[in-house]
C-alpha cells in the first residue's frame, strides 16, 4: 500500500519521509454543506414528501451496502476454502505418498511452488494494476473518514483487485487474514452505490443524484466501513462502533442507525449464503468470516477462573502472574511494533520496481511453505486423533498410527482455523515446545509479510500469534502452580483467546470497538471485562513505547491526520498563530483574469477563497466551485447579452463531482478574462468564522465536530485575518518533549 | 414525577399544560466551557503530567460510578427478593391453609393487605419527602443529557428515596419494574462522585474540584446512565449506546471509553455480589437485574424457524402472517400510548395532594391483588409440575395433585419470573385464553399504575404485556398452520421475544440501543436482525400514530428539548427570523449599578449577556459568572484602594457551583452602585457567533454539536443583534401540517 501511496503522492524517491513531515498534498473532504442559493432554493423546494424520500432511499442504500457488502465477503470465504482446500488436500496426499518412500523433498518444492503461484496472481494484479490495493486498506479508510482524500481509494477497480488479491494471497498461504480488507471492500461498495453511478464503467444510472458530494457519500462510505467489519467478524454493534471510533465526529442518531442496519444486514447476508453453502440453511450461527468459537460459561469452572483475571488485575498490588502476563504481552508487542516500523521504513524505500515486489511475495510464500514444512518434519510431538476429527487435515507424517502430528495443525491449516484450534482444543492438544517454535517462526514470517505488495490483513496474524503465547502462558501457568490449584488454570483456550486479545490490541491499539468485536465473536459477554482491561493495558503501554501501526503507516504518509482533541497542552496557542495568513480573498464580483489567475497559482494551490465586500467577510467559495462556473462561463456580461442562458443548477455541480477538471483543462479566451463573475449566487454566505484570540482547542473543537475544510479567522470588525485548515491544525503534536510542531512539506 | 415537576416549575395549577407551550423556566447547562483569562491561565499553568492526572482522575470516578450502581443495583435485587419472597411464601401458605377449608376471601385480604402496606411505604417517602423520585426518571435524565436544568434531579435525598421507594413497589406487587430507576440512580451517583462533597450532607472532600463545571459533570452523569442501565439488564455496550443516543451530540472517544468502562465494572460488580449472595461465587452469566436466559440457537429447527421472520419481513409483499402481527403489535402499542397519554393527563391535572397520592398508590396495589387473585381464582388452567420444579412459588390452588395453577406463574410472581417463564417454558405450559386474559388485565394495570406517585419503571411491564401477548400470537400461528409445518412455529418463547421487543419498542421509542440490550439480555447475536427490524417498524409506525412516552412526558412539562436535527423542512428560517432580540449587552468596563438591575429583572431573567466594544462583540458572560463578581465586589475603585485584595480565582467560581445564589441574596449599597465593574478578564472573549442569513438547519448544527447555551448572532460588521438560545431552536417542531412553531410561555 505504501509505495502506491507514494507514487501517487508523486514523492521523489531520495526524498526520505520524515515523520515529522505534513504533506501538502491531501486534500480534505468537505463534509460541511456549502449552504449557498442554489443549495438553499433546492431545500426550500423541497416537499416534506422530499425529505421523507430521501430519507428512505438511505435506508435502502445501506441496505443494499450491507447486501453487497455480506456477498463479497461469501464469495472471499468461499473462493479461499476451495482454493486452500484443494492446495492442502494435494500436498496432504502427496506428503502421505513419500512419507513411507522418502522424497519428502518433493512435497516440500510442491507445496512451495503452489504457495508461490497463488501469491504471483494476487501480487501481480496489485502491483501492476492497481498499488491501492496493497495492505489492509484499513489506514486509508481511517484516513478518507477522517476527512482526508486519498486518491483512488474507493473506486471500483481497487474494489476487484482487492477481492481477488486477498484470495490469491490468503490461499498462497501467506501469514496473512482476509477481514482487514473486508473493511475497505465494503467502503468501496458504499462509495459506488450511494453515488448511482460509476465513473470507471461510464455509467450513470441516474438515481441518487442528491447524495452526489461529500458530506452524503461520507456517511455512506462510514456504513461500509462498518459493514465491512460486521461481515469479518460477525460483529454489527462492533462495526458501528469501529466507525464511529475512526470516522464520526458528530454524532448523528439517523446516521448510527442506518450504519447499524447496514452491519447486521451484512453479516446476515454473509450468515444465510455461508449457510445455503455448507448445506444447512438457516444456521445462523456462524454470522462472521471468522468465529471464535463459543466459549461457553456454564462450566462452572470456567467461570470462576474467569473472575480470577479482573480480580487480578484490579487487586494486583505486587507483580502478579496476570501482570507479568500484561507485561509480557507489551513486550512483545512493542518489539512487533518497532520491528514492523522498520519493515515498514525498509520496504517503503527500496522495493518500488513492481516486478521486484512480485518476485519479493513470491520468495515469501515460499520461505512460508519452506519454514512450515522444516518445523513440521522436525516436530514430534504426536497427538491422539480425537473421535470428533476436529482437524480438518490431520497430517500423520512420522506420527504412530491414529495419531497426528501437533505442529501440523497450526502451520499446515488456514489461519482462522489455527485460531479456533488454539482457543477450543481441550488442555494438552499442544506442547509448550511446539508453541514458543511456532510463535517466533510466525511471528517472524508475518513482519516480513506485512511489508508485500499483496493485499492482505493483519487481524489474523496477530491473533494467531497472540493466541499461541497466550495458550502456551496458560500451560506454563498450569505447570508451576500448585497441584491443588489446578483446576483453576485448568484451560489454556481462555489464555488464548486473552492473548489474542491482547497482541491484537497491541498492534492496531482500538479499544472499544475491538472489545465488542472480540465479545461478539466470541458471542460471550461475560470476557468482556477482562479482554477490556487487556486491551486498555496494551494500549496505554503500548502508546507509551510507539504509536499503533496503522498510525505509524499514516504517520510515514505525512498525511495530515486530526486526531481526536487538540494536544492537552495547547491552550498557549490561539488562532493567530495557527492559521496561514496572509489569504487569498475575491471580491463579491470578481474578474474572471484574476480568478484564473490564482486559480492556475500550483505554487498556493488554495482549494477555499473567503469573498469580501470591501473588506468584511461574506462568503467563502470552493475552488470545485469556481471551476464549475469557469467551465459554464457564468459571467456577468454573458447573461446579459444572452438572456435566455440555462440558470447553472446544483445538478451541474453534482454531475462535474467528485473529479473536478483542472483549471489548465479550461478555456478562457482573453476576452473573457476581461469579463466579471458573480459569486453572490454560488458562494457559501455562512461560513464559519472565529476571532483571531481563539484557543487552539477551541478552534480544533469547533473544527472538527462539524467536519470543516476551512475555517475563516476574522478580527474585531470581521475583516479575514487567517484562514485555518486541516494542515495548520493536525501540524501539532504531543511529542516525548511537549508540544511540537511539524514541518509542512510539498511532498 | 409529574406532579413534582409542575410543583418544581410553580406552574398555577389552574393553567392547562399544553403540549404546544414551551416553557421558559428551565435553565440549559452550559456544555461550552467559557474560556475566560482565568480558565486558560489555569490551563496554560497545568503541566503535561497535570492533564495526566486528571484523565487518570476521570478513569477513578467513573470505576467508582461503576461500582456505586452495581451495589445500588445489588442491594435493590436483594432487597426484592427478599421482600417478595417473603411475601409470597406467607400468601401462598394462608392460599394453601384456606383452599381446603374454605374461605380464602381471607387470604386474599392478607395479599391485599400486604401489598398496599409496602406501596404505601413507597408512597409516602416519595409523595412527602421527595416528589422528584417519582417514576422512572428516565425522562429526566433525558433532559438533563440533552442539556436541560431540571431541579433536584441529582440530588442525593433524591437517590435515597428512589432506591428506598422503588423496593417497596416492587415488592407491593405493583406492575412495574426496578428497571427503569437504575439509570436514574446511576445518574445520581455520577454527579455526586464526579464533583468530591454532597451539598446535602454539608461535606466537601477537596477532591475532583477541576469537575466542578457543566461540562465535566455531564460527562459523569452519562456514564452514570450507561452504568445504570448496564447494571439493570446486563448491557455494558448497549449502555454505553442508550448514553450516546440520549445525551452526546459531540462523539468524545475518550469519554465513550470511560463511559464503557463505568458500564463494565456496574454490571460485574453486581454479577460478582450477586454471585456472592446466591453461594455460587465466580458464577459470572447473569449480569444484570433482569435477564432474559440464554436462547439457544444450537437447535437446527430453532434458527430456521427464526430466518424466517427477517426473511418474511423484508420479503412480505402481501400481508403475510409476520406483517399483520406487526400490524397488530403496532395497533396494541399505539392504544397503549394514548391510554397512556389519557391517564399522564389525567393524574398530572386532578391528583395533587400527596395524602391522595398515597390513597391512590395504595388503592391500586389493594386492586392488583384483588384482580391477581380473581384470574388465578376462575383460572382452571391446570398445568403438571415440572420435575425441574423451574417455579418458585407454584400455586396448586384447585388443581389436582402434581399440576399447578398456570394463571399464577403469571400473576404470582415478580414480573421479571414470568417474563422469564414466558420466553422459555416450552410448548404448552400455557392455554391462549389464560394469555388473552392476562395480557388484557395487566395491560390496563400497567396503565393505571404508571401515573402512580411511585418510584417505578415501565421496562418489564411492557416486556410482560409484550411478552405474553407474543406468546399467544406464537400459540395461535401454531395452530392455523397446516401441520406438516408445525415444527417451524413450534416455540412460542421466541414470539414471545419478539412481542417484548415489539411492545417495549413502541412505548420508549429507542431503536439502537434497545436493539443492543435485547441481544445483549438474550445473549445471543442472532437475534439482532429480527429484534432490529421490529424496533424499527415500533418506532416508524408508532411514530406515525403517536410520540413516544418519554416524549409526550416532555412535552407535557413544555421542556425545551432539542432533537436530533433541525426540522427537515426548516431552510426557510434564518438566524434572523428564529433568534431572540433586542439583546441586553454590557460594556467591556460596566457599571455595577446597571448589571445589578439587569440581573434583578425578572421580567427578561436572562442567563448570558454579549459583552460589545462600542458596539461590535468582544464577549459572552454568564448569569453565574457576574453573580460571583458582584459577591466578592470586584470592583475597579475597590481594586485601586486596597492593592492586597486577593484576586479572583477559578476556584471562587468551582466553590458556587452549582447552587449559585439568587441576585437578591447579594446587598450592594448605593455606593458601591456608582462603582465600575471590569469584565475583560471573566468573560468568554470567543464566543461563537453566526451571521444573521444562516439557515436554521445550520444554526441548529453548530448549537447541538457543540452544546451550546447562547450564540450570538452578528451583523457584517460584528455589531449584536440578537441570541439564539435552546427555546428558540426547540420552538419549531414538524407536526401534522408542515412546520409548527411552539409559543413561549412562563409556566
Amino acid at each position: 500500500m505504501h509505495p502506491s501511496l507514494l507514487q501517487d503522492a508523486g514523492c521523489p524517491k531520495e526524498i526520505p519521509h520524515n515523520e515529522k513531515l505534513l504533506s501538502l498534498k491531501y486534500e480534505s473532504l468537505d463534509y460541511d454543506n456549502s449552504e449557498n442559493q442554489l443549495f438553499l432554493e433546492e431545500e426550500r423546494r423541497m416537499s416534506f414528501l422530499g425529505f421523507k424520500c430521501l430519507e428512505i432511499s438511505r435506508w435502502v442504500i445501506c441496505g443494499l451496502i450491507g447486501f453487497l457488502t455480506g456477498l463479497i465477503a461469501c464469495c472471499i470465504d468461499i473462493a479461499v476454502e476451495n482454493l486452500a482446500g484443494v492446495k492442502y488436500f494435494v500436498v496432504k496426499q502427496n506428503i502421505e505418498k513419500f512419507t513411507e518412500v522418502g522424497g519428502l523433498s518433493i512435497s516440500l518444492i510442491l507445496w512451495a511452488v503452489l504457495n508461490a503461484a497463488f501469491v504471483m496472481v494476487g501480487a501481480v494484479i496489485v502491483a501492476f494494476f492497481e498499488p491501492g490495493a496493497a495492505g489492509s486498506g484499513i489506514p486509508q479508510i481511517k484516513c478518507y473518514l477522517n476527512g482526508v482524500k486519498i486518491p483512488r481509494v474507493v473506486r471500483l477497480k481497487t474494489l476487484v483487485v482487492k477481492v481477488c488479491g486477498v484470495i490469491c494471497s490468503v490461499a498462497g498461504g501467506l501469514a496473512v487474514g482476509k477481514e482487514g480488507p473486508m473493511i475497505h471492500s465494503g467502503a468501496v461498495v458504499a462509495a459506488g452505490v450511494s453515488q448511482g453511478r460509476s465513473t470507471s464503467l461510464k455509467k450513470d444510472f441516474k438515481i441518487f443524484e442528491y447524495f452526489r458530494r461529500d458530506t452524503e457519500k461520507r456517511d455512506f462510505v462510514s456504513a461500509g466501513a462498518a459493514a465491512g467489519v460486521s461481515a469479518a467478524f460477525g460483529a454489527p454493534v462492533g462495526g458501528v462502533l469501529f466507525s464511529l471510533e475512526e470516522g464520526a465526529s458528530f454524532w448523528n442518531q439517523m446516521l448510527t442507525w442506518r450504519i447499524f442496519f447496514a452491519s447486521m444486514i451484512s453479516t446476515f447476508t454473509l450468515n444465510f449464503f455461508l449457510s445455503i453453502y455448507n448445506k444447512k440453511p438457516g444456521d445462523l450461527s456462524s454470522p462472521g468470516l471468522i468465529n471464535f468459537g463459543r466459549f461457553e460459561s456454564d462450566v462452572s469452572s470456567v467461570a470462576y477462573n474467569l473472575y480470577e483475571i479482573p480480580l487480578f488485575i484490579v487487586m494486583g498490588a505486587a507483580g502478579k502472574n496476570p501482570l507479568l502476563f500484561l507485561d509480557f504481552s507489551t513486550l512483545l508487542l512493542v518489539n512487533h511494533g518497532a520491528i514492523l516500523k522498520c519493515v515498514c521504513v525498509c520496504v517503503l524505500r527500496y522495493v518500488h520496481q513492481p516486478c521486484l515486489q512480485v518476485m519479493e511475495a513470491m520468495l515469501v510464500a515460499a520461505v512460508t511453505a519452506t519454514v512450515s514444512f522444516a518445523m513440521i518434519y522436525f516436530s514430534n510431538d504426536c497427538q491422539p486423533l480425537g473421535p470428533d476429527q476436529s482437524e480438518d487435515y490431520p497430517l500423520q507424517l512420522f506420527c504412530a498410527d491414529g495419531e497426528y502430528n501437533s505442529m501440523a495443525t497450526a502451520f499446515f491449516n488456514t489461519p482462522e482455523r489455527s485460531v479456533r484450534s488454539l482457543f477450543h482444543n481441550p488442555p494438552g492438544s499442544y506442547n509448550p515446545l511446539t508453541l514458543s517454535l511456532f510463535t517466533l517462526t510466525y511471528f517472524f514470517l508475518a513482519c516480513w509479510t506485512y511489508g508485500l505488495t499483496v493485499s492482505a490483513g493483519v487481524f489474523i496474524p496477530s491473533l494467531l500469534i497472540g493466541a499461541a503465547w497466550g495458550r502456551l502462558f496458560g500451560i506454563l501457568l498450569a505447570s508451576i502452580t500448585p497441584d491443588g490449584s489446578v483446576s483453576i488454570w485448568a484451560d489454556p483456550g481462555k489464555y488464548a483467546l486473552i492473548g489474542a486479545a491482547a497482541q491484537l490490541g497491541g498492534i492496531v491499539r482500538m479499544t472499544l470497538s475491538l472489545t465488542v468485536i472480540m465479545v461478539e465473536a466470541t458471542g460471550n459477554v461475560t470476557y468482556g471485562l477482562p479482554i477490556m482491561l487487556v486491551l486498555l493495558t496494551a494500549k496505554i503501554v503500548g502508546d507509551y513505547f510507539v504509536e499503533g501501526l496503522y498510525d505509524i503507516h499514516i504517520k510515514l504518509q505525512s498525511v495530515p491526520f486530526l486526531h481526536l482533541e487538540a494536544p492537552a497542552t495547547s491552550h498557549w496557542l490561539t488562532a493567530r498563530e495557527v492559521m496561514s495568513a496572509p489569504v487569498t480573498c475575491f471580491n463579491r464580483i470578481e474578474k474572471v483574469g484574476t480568478i484564473v489567475d490564482v486559480l492556475s497559482n500550483t505554487s498556493t494551490n488554495h482549494n477555499g477563497f473567503p469573498v469580501v465586500v470591501p473588506v468584511a467577510v461574506c462568503g467563502l467559495i470552493l475552488r470545485s466551485q469556481l471551476i464549475v462556473l469557469l467551465k459554464h462561463k457564468v459571467f456577468v456580461e454573458l447573461a446579459r447579452s444572452r438572456l435566455t442562458q440555462r440558470k447553472l443548477q446544483l445538478k451541474d455541480f453534482r454531475d462535474a463531482y467528485p473529479r473536478f477538471p483542472p483549471i489548465q483543462s479550461i478555456h478562457i479566451s482573453q476576452d473573457e478574462r476581461e469579463c466579471m463573475m458573480d459569486l453572490t449566487e454560488f458562494m457559501n454566505p455562512t461560513p464559519y468564522t472565529v476571532p483571531q484570540e481563539t484557543s487552539l482547542p477551541r478552534v480544533f473543537k469547533l473544527f472538527r465536530a462539524l467536519g470543516l475544510r476551512h475555517l475563516v479567522v476574522v478580527d474585531s470588525e470581521n475583516r479575514v485575518v487567517g484562514l485555518v485548515t486541516r494542515k495548520d491544525l493536525a501540524r501539532y503534536h504531543l511529542g516525548k518533549h511537549g508540544l511540537e510542531e511539524m514541518q509542512l512539506a510539498q511532498t
